[in-house]
């Protein structure tokens, strides 16, 4: 049986590019836009095109570009909006108009000083006009996270009705527990009449560092569309990891889902969208982070040195990086040490690496890391006769 | 009713120390060792006594030095490491031997070469024999995230029968989804005879971005102890973050569950680790990252504006941050510049916020992020007559 396919809707140039040092030109986004299509992603949010003429230009010329994915614009519940979105996409060979409303009563009650009546047929009114320019439509509740359940089946409900295609259901502040988010998607897959006719997608924000651990909750629970940014950029503390939620489904076959990404781009993708958007990936980032598969504690070592498995679950090449490396420091065992040696070519006898080890050790206090070149001085200054390679 | 403890065991200091580029020198660790205690963790562990002249010397100094918490020194299965753990935390007033073997089949036959009834009888004797030199004994179950649950309960009963106080149950390679850690917690509640006599601990590594997941569901499940560090770091993508979890449990009351943490120290404690070991903090890290609390966004910044619930799910003060920052782009919308125009002088009325948010939004997307100076610039060149509060 074929695997279920999670839909990666990513939003990189939209809710990632949302964010303070973050400012792109149109020439930087046509560059990731089109990485983005190869890496195989489904949608690409390409901007929010009221909100400023070089946003509404740049999603018009993603729009023109992009070959394979969706091409997607964001909107508020708004007719100008909507009309500026389905100018700015309306080139896309296939286009996407992202339409919705806050939902949650903090959002009802201080954001529109309203009523859910009200809301909800804004809402309706907002998709029928936004179905009268695409076929595909999604639809976001604001907030969902801490949106009453009852009410949003009945949101939902009414926008399928009007024709929805996807529904967005946003942990916009980032607050659920996993358990949380996914019992929301199974309560809507269970009780909103028509749900069949619409994709339930998960869009999680990582204020508690919880995004991915939600989003993987949600689609477990029914949902097919993951709402994702490379790095995890993003408003605040960021969105769901595109890369760790592909990795996820892939390293956990029983799950019975996956995507449509080359995870060997992974890797390369994250050094251009940090690279361009001038944010930083710190090194213990998931997946993409530069220690991701550095190993430097000697019992860590010697394990992968024994068998790749025993510490890493992950074929490093698999993300497109081509190798764990063996990081020598004051942690490091004699494998680790016998490891790198040999790599710079001293074949240590095990009485010779117990010298040398010594040596190392005090090299190693001094000093965060050993190089190749350090290697050397502390082979030739240990008292034992060398034999080399070459 | 008082909420149930959770013991919160940082390991900044050795499995976070434990990365290439991260080596620390004794005087250092007894900064961030003394702030830890300050911070209120309830367990430091100080290092890997055997592993090296240095280590050994930073653990026995932390150990003289901390006031409050328990001071613990990480050993293998293994005479010689337990000695020179014990002797390393001698001067600790609470002190801890963190002794283990790994448990999965996995790490049975490719790194021991040995068998589960051999591996059994080594757990025993380690926790038996550093039992000798101290009452509180932690165990470590290495790669129990990869381990048969019924083999598990059998070493965890085992050794709680040789004296260990505190089962560590570590999902050393990243690997588990939150259900299966938790359900593995609540297996080994269940299942294990004499399980009351200890503490379970969640020990989650973040290869797949799930490390606070995991352990948020472990202690969901039973466990009660937690080992992380402060920003996450750690061997590859680093261990869970301390920070995380401790804010996770203070917003989500129903849990039940709470940590001796002071929260206002957080952020501070972040910057601190983070200069000292040189390990950068991405801007969208959740909770201390430099946007964690920034809104760009015109619809988010308009919400909190209005009432900060609507977008933010913490005070920002809660974790010794001044203020959530409202940051200007392309992306801004109206309230935003009106709010930070007041800021620095100028009452707009509504009619003249028109004028000058088109002038905006045509700097805006020339430039990443409008500065004070640039807003004096904005109004200066838009053709409004000017009242300023001065």
């Amino acid at each position: 049986m074929g695997k279920d396919k999670v839909h990666i809707f990513d939003t990189t140039l939209r809710d990632g590019e949302q964010v303070p040092g973050c400012k792109l030109d149109t020439k930087q986004k046509l560059v990731i836009a089109e990485r983005l299509d190869e890496l195989g992603v489904d949608i690409i949010e390409a901007g929010f095109p009221i909100s400023s003429p070089g946003d509404f230009n740049s999603v018009s010329e993603i729009a023109k570009l992009v070959k394979n994915a969706t091409v997607c614009g964001l909107t508020r519940s708004v007719r100008k909006d909507i009309e500026v979105a389905a100018e700015a996409i309306k080139s896309a060979k296939k286009p996407r108009i992202h339409t919705g409303i806050g939902t949650s009563d903090s959002h009802i009650t201080h954001k529109f000083k309203s009523n859910r009546e009200d809301i909800l047929e804004r809402a309706v009114a907002a998709v029928k006009y936004a179905k009268s320019f695409v076929e595909d439509v999604e639809f976001y509740a604001e907030d969902a996270g801490r949106t009453d359940n009852d009410y949003l089946a009945r949101v939902c409900e009414a926008v399928i009705k009007a024709g929805a295609t996807v529904l967005n259901i946003p942990d916009t502040t980032g607050y659920c527990l996993p358990e949380e988010y996914g019992a929301k998607m199974k309560y809507l897959k269970e009780n909103v009449k028509g749900i069949e006719k619409a994709i339930l997608s998960c869009h999680c924000h990582n204020d508690l560092g919880l995004a991915t651990a939600n989003s993987i909750s949600g689609v477990i629970n029914g949902a097919r569309q993951i709402e994702c940014t490379i790095n995890g950029i993003g408003e605040r503390a960021g969105n769901t990891s595109l890369e760790e939620v592909v990795m996820i489904m892939r390293q956990h076959p029983y799950l019975n889902l996956d995507t449509n990404i080359n995870s060997k781009l992974l890797y390369d993708t994250s050094l251009m969208v940090s690279d361009k958007m001038g944010m930083v990936v710190q090194p213990n980032k998931a997946i993409v982070g530069s220690n991701a598969f550095a190993h430097s504690s000697g019992i860590h070592q010697d394990g992968v040195i024994k068998n790749r498995e025993t510490y890493e679950i992950m074929d490093p090449h698999d993300v497109g990086v081509n190798e764990s490396s063996i990081v020598l420091t004051a942690r490091s065992g004699r494998a680790a040490l016998a490891y790198r040696a040999k790599n710079v070519g001293y074949e240590l006898t095990k009485n010779q690496l117990d010298v040398v080890y010594e040596n190392f050790l005090k090299f190693a206090d001094r000093k965060k890391e050993i190089l190749d070149t350090d290697i050397h001085k502390i082979v030739e200054t240990s008292n034992i006769s060398i034999s080399t390679f070459t």
